[in-house]
């Protein structure tokens, strides 16, 4: 086993350019489909350690991206980037948001191929800026106002860098193919599909991906279960606006239909099958008094153990707004805001992590998620995988986090990152050595 | 105007055999769509005063007929018809509840045609049978259970009978043509229009109708305006049941489908033109308390101040009811069950009846009713004539009644039927000599 | 072990008589609170055995009924129940429909209570009159009317007194008590907790309880969890009614207060702690179509994977109905109408049962129900032993079911009745010798 | 009448002066409860004439003051007044935005008391700012971003100012007490209530209000009828948030309460009596699409033909929201937000009006609005009158509008400006001469 050995020694080597890197990306966070001096970053580092890189349109699926901010809100995104020191020719080849990155190597003998999946978005938060915030103390807190890496992204993606770097020296000893996913937009759920549809995963026998959390640096949770399907969507509603009191049978109220789809979202039925959830969590609508209201949006969320069972909610809730716009002579318009599967590791790479953790020592505790309840969209990768008869897990790492995740106050312990780079390196290594 | 007096010396004559034959009526009462009876005494008696009389299928459109009871009860209803004395050919001739009759006599001379309408259908109501009640005490309450006329219909089919014997005393000196229309189904609106439908007023130029009401013997209403537009309906929602604690997603729910409905019919909006009204008078949904009801009825009556606001407000109940069904991914159907037009007396024969009824001098206090409020279904009839460029009027009729209308202890004082009969012969007289 | 022997020809012994017992239960079918023939029988064949009996007012706790017929309903029965031949005596002490019996059985050396459960009551179904099915054909179907045994309980309370029987004739080896509780009302989950309340087990150790399934007979489940708590209402408003042409202002419409309800019932949140349910199976509101309808009930059932889930359910819908209710300015009131536990059971008693079948080998086939999804009022008493410290258990005994509960062609092989009464004798026989 | 010729001679004088002023107040316009520029003027002005003038606390009524601007708004605005010359001792004593003014002339001789009002806020509209809107040809647009007089309320208070400086002047001839009445906030129906409150016309005989309007100059409408009763208020929800996949339970639902209340507000009868009206504007809810949403609010306006119809809306209105709040346990306020009373003008003084409007020959086109339907808060100033048994009316003025009001575009014609100084002191010359 005298390449564990190895990667041990590469990860402790790269544990300063990770952090460095880490403190880079945490002073220049960007949201979901923005992050443009990220990827370019990611991409320049990627070429430079041997990496095939593709990018862009690529990558990208335009028709399923979700949530994508306005043609006004991108192009300030990428003047931003480009300002603060991201190449401009890589930067204009994500126009549009396509800010995702696979980067593939293939070994000379042949084998599966592994798949290593980071999400590089940041929150939209405000990040602290007094002394008690390390980064802040430190410098290297957020200089993009309302942008904050409140999630550890900026971790995972130089965890990943670091990992393609391990893996790259190891090459000559690999057999089958790495593949390094960088995924924007993981916050809403919004990305994974666009890569997705792309194929990022259609050719994958092993598909891995990591979070750093709350428990203390020396945590590991690799036996995670539960994730539950989503899905995210806006509708909105257009009636005839009118004079509520001289003439409101002019009119053709939105607000109803909105209020009506709402509640009536409500009934529908619980699943016998599993956890089933809905939620409105925003209705506007009207905008004066004395006008019969003619505009309504409403923010849904439905949640499933299983994607068959959100699948289900879904088609619902698509019957019960149509039929309320329609009670009204509304017109109504769903747009997909986000969405992921439901999911659950598979139990043989479960176990193979299982031994590859206990072998390593890195770890000091151990723990089994059988319920972990949110969602995350690297599920729509393991789904595919899955069920192309691939295996795939998803693994929480102990980062001591100092605040909870999306709070302005969030920093975590960045050893957490060379524990991550050396196990994830160490599995990918086995995986593609046998 | 020696008519006048011939007119009243005749109404004077008939008064007995008049009362004789509405107490006749009173003890066999018959609800709407069943008169077979009563229509049976109708065409017998016009048949002998010399009218040409159709009935049945060519008087009534079977597509128009609306509440129409189920074969069983009508069945039953002409069974007991003849056993009380109707002629089975005319009873066998009005099967599927036809019970309307048309009167006919066109005079020597050419002129208008005048068209007066009776209804004879009784309500679903016990007679009163204490000694209170005179027809209890004087033995000419209802034989037939859960029927009774306790709106005066027998009074006005009785002096319907008595107009028509004495025009056609009168023929020689008349001109033109006289129409005796007698109506099934005015209760609920649902008789009219299946005669309209037939053409029964196509032809027509002054159209008359009459109505007994509370204020005393004397006083006389012929100024009557703003009868409400109505419609009825049912709507019968078909989802899906299922075990509501073992697998609540498989059904489709008609109760929340019907709910739905009902409470958003309320927001169909006040109308600037005049009156609107919506009643859900009726939800009934579910068979057990553990299973996901899948029927569900909703008995539905709209109004409005003009027939245009009551087609307004139609429409949009009926997007709402199919929207509702929509949402639940319910069947529904929506069937008609009763409607009357809008409408007001046409000014020049208010003006007419006015002198009329100064110059005999048989009532003693008149009133306009310039809001009458309800529904009737000669509406349709004064409508379609007025649309023709006739003239239409509808009178109220002192009768000193005893009780409000649908109560047990209706009665009322025989002696208005005798100038219910010289007033409307005189009119018609009038209108049939110029 | 020949206590295991002497059981064996005990309740092979008693075969006969407890089928001919049970074909007269099946004749005579009784709905529930109305048992007063069949807890007659009991009370005499207890009293005959040497059992100490009480019943009536001393088992049933009168503000715990729910779901009570009406008085002429419970007099109709009373009346029948003597036609056909029970004690008249014994009828008059149930008066209210307080049917449930209990016999005592003390024995000489101390030891632990054991009480058995057994329910007597029928369901409301018209049994099928043809050949093909049995108790038609050979002459025990029911001849009351609309009541049937379609759910086995004839054989459920005829197996308790076979058992009865059984532990009588063993009495002289046995230590402690046993306790038979024969309960009235178990469909709609109406009668545990009236006999509940008047502490029928507040002194037990170890509780059985036992159903007739579908399986062949020698299917056994002694592994039973995840009984739904249940609670089931019915909530009554009273409005005013009003004319809805007229004067629509004046009624207080109660069909929108109960539709409102039934909608926003739905919105009830999913509980994060497991199952939860609402079902509003039947509303009914309004009487006429042109009145402000000033009536309206709906039946509700809720249901929770615990008893705790199940109150904050049942509490968030008391809140929903009474701001329905005040919204519409309706008076409403809220009737309990049954109600059941969550439950699972208890791991030591299962394994007790598990060890004494496989023992006495008279079953052939094993299953556990992990989670059997429905509510069964048994389920009261099971978590107040539990509660206390005792131990409890319900088994799902094969019968080989003709056709599914509650089907008009229900019946069963009843052998299985013999296989039910030598194995619960056999466990009341262990757990009171030790 | 030589008093008419020295009126009309005096309007004529006054005309530049007036139309300076108009454009001045046009200039520097001020929304509701913020005319702190406008009222300044008004109480030097009065002064000067020799009226004697309160304002502020003194006839402006806190708890009455209804959409009041924050405190931020109302100092900033203060401080704009200021800087735009308004008398600073007289701004800081309409602190909290008590800009109302009252200015009272008692004159030697005895007689009634004449009470006119004029209305003095702008709306908030940015003004056009091109080549097409003469006031911005011009020069006298507006210099307040955002505010914008679209509803001739400059043209009200320098009419109102002309008016009385002619009384003035001619104040040796008359009898009695003129008062004149500068009102705050009428947009939104907002400040009548709390200059009545302070008992604004609780001694007044004669009250006179006017309105300027799109006819052309020349026409006059003084027999007005109908104003709707109106209440306009805000229902503030408060719930519990709670993560909508991870709790729901935890959640007291904001939204689905308010939508609950907007769609049952819908549900309140109509009213026999004549209009009613009700309307929610406005509904937002929520802050994330995963948080079950804890606030609400609606935006809500009632109308009725009659103040008892419209408070009959309101009490029911306020039930709904108030059992919609309960339903979700949410809690809930109310807050006023606007209002008036139905009314239509005295007959006595529309008839001296009109006699008045003849004798002097300034109008070419005269018309009486039997409908105005819509809502105005000089109403209230009315209704008390009249009850007291005074008399008062409304008179709409022609002033050849450019623009619908409230449009960015409106403008009208100043000469319509001296035609009502004219009219109305000569209506009050003649009421204080008598």
């Amino acid at each position: 086993m005298n390449s564990d050995i190895k990667i041990a020694a590469l990860a402790k080597l790269l544990e300063e350019k990770t952090i460095t890197r880490r403190r880079d990306f945490h002073r220049h966070p960007e949201t979901g489909w923005t992050e443009f001096r990220t990827a370019s970053i990611v991409i320049e580092t990627l070429i430079e350690l041997g990496y095939d890189v593709k990018f862009g349109n690529d990558v990208i699926d335009e028709a399923n991206m979700m949530g994508v901010p306005s043609t006004e809100i991108l192009e300030e995104n990428m003047a931003r980037a480009i300002a603060q020191g991201a190449n401009p020719d890589l930067v204009a080849k994500m126009t549009g948001g396509k800010t995702g990155v696979i980067g593939t190597m293939k070994f000379a003998k042949p084998g599966p191929t592994v798949a290593l999946r980071f999400d590089m978005d940041c929150n939209d938060v405000f990040e602290a800026t007094n002394e008690n915030h390390r980064p802040a103390k430190e410098g290297f807190a957020s200089i993009n106002p309302g942008c904050m890496h409140a999630c550890g992204h900026d971790g995972h993606t130089s965890a990943g860098l670091a990992i393609a770097e391990i893996l790259s020296v190891l090459k000559g000893q690999l057999a089958g193919t790495i593949k390094f996913i960088f995924q924007p937009a993981e916050e809403g759920v919004r990305g994974a599909k666009a890569m997705l549809a792309k194929g990022a995963v259609d050719d994958v026998d092993f598909f891995l991906a990591a979070h750093l959390m709350m428990p203390k640096v020396g945590y590991l949770a690799y036996d995670v279960q539960g994730f539950l399907a989503t899905s995210k969507f806006d509708a909105t509603f257009i009636g005839v606006p009118a004079h509520a009191g001289a003439a409101p049978e002019v009119g053709k109220n939105s607000l109803l239909a909105a209020a009506t789809a709402a509640i009536n979202l409500q009934a529908i039925p619980r699943h016998s099958d599993g956890i089933s959830r809905v939620n409105v969590g925003v209705l506007n609508a009207g905008t004066g008094r004395n006008v019969i209201p003619a505009n309504a949006v409403i923010k849904v969320e439905t949640r499933g153990a299983t994607s068959k069972i959100n699948e289900y909610i879904y088609e619902c809730a698509e019957k019960i707004i149509k039929g309320s716009a329609a009670m009204y002579d509304n017109k109504v318009t769903i747009s997909q805001m986000g969405g992921a599967a439901s999911g659950s590791n598979s139990p043989k790479l479960t176990e193979t992590i299982g031994n590859i953790a206990a072998r390593i020592g890195i770890f000091n505790q151990y723990e089994a998620l059988s319920n972990i309840g949110g969602s995350e969209d690297s599920s729509y990768f393991m789904e595919k995988v899955q069920k192309n008869g691939g295996q795939a897990a998803y693994m929480v790492i102990g980062a001591s986090l100092t605040a909870v995740n999306h709070n302005l106050y969030f920093d975590f312990d960045e050893h957490a990152l060379t524990l991550e780079s050396q196990l994830i390196a160490t599995i990918a290594s086995d995986l593609l050595t046998k």
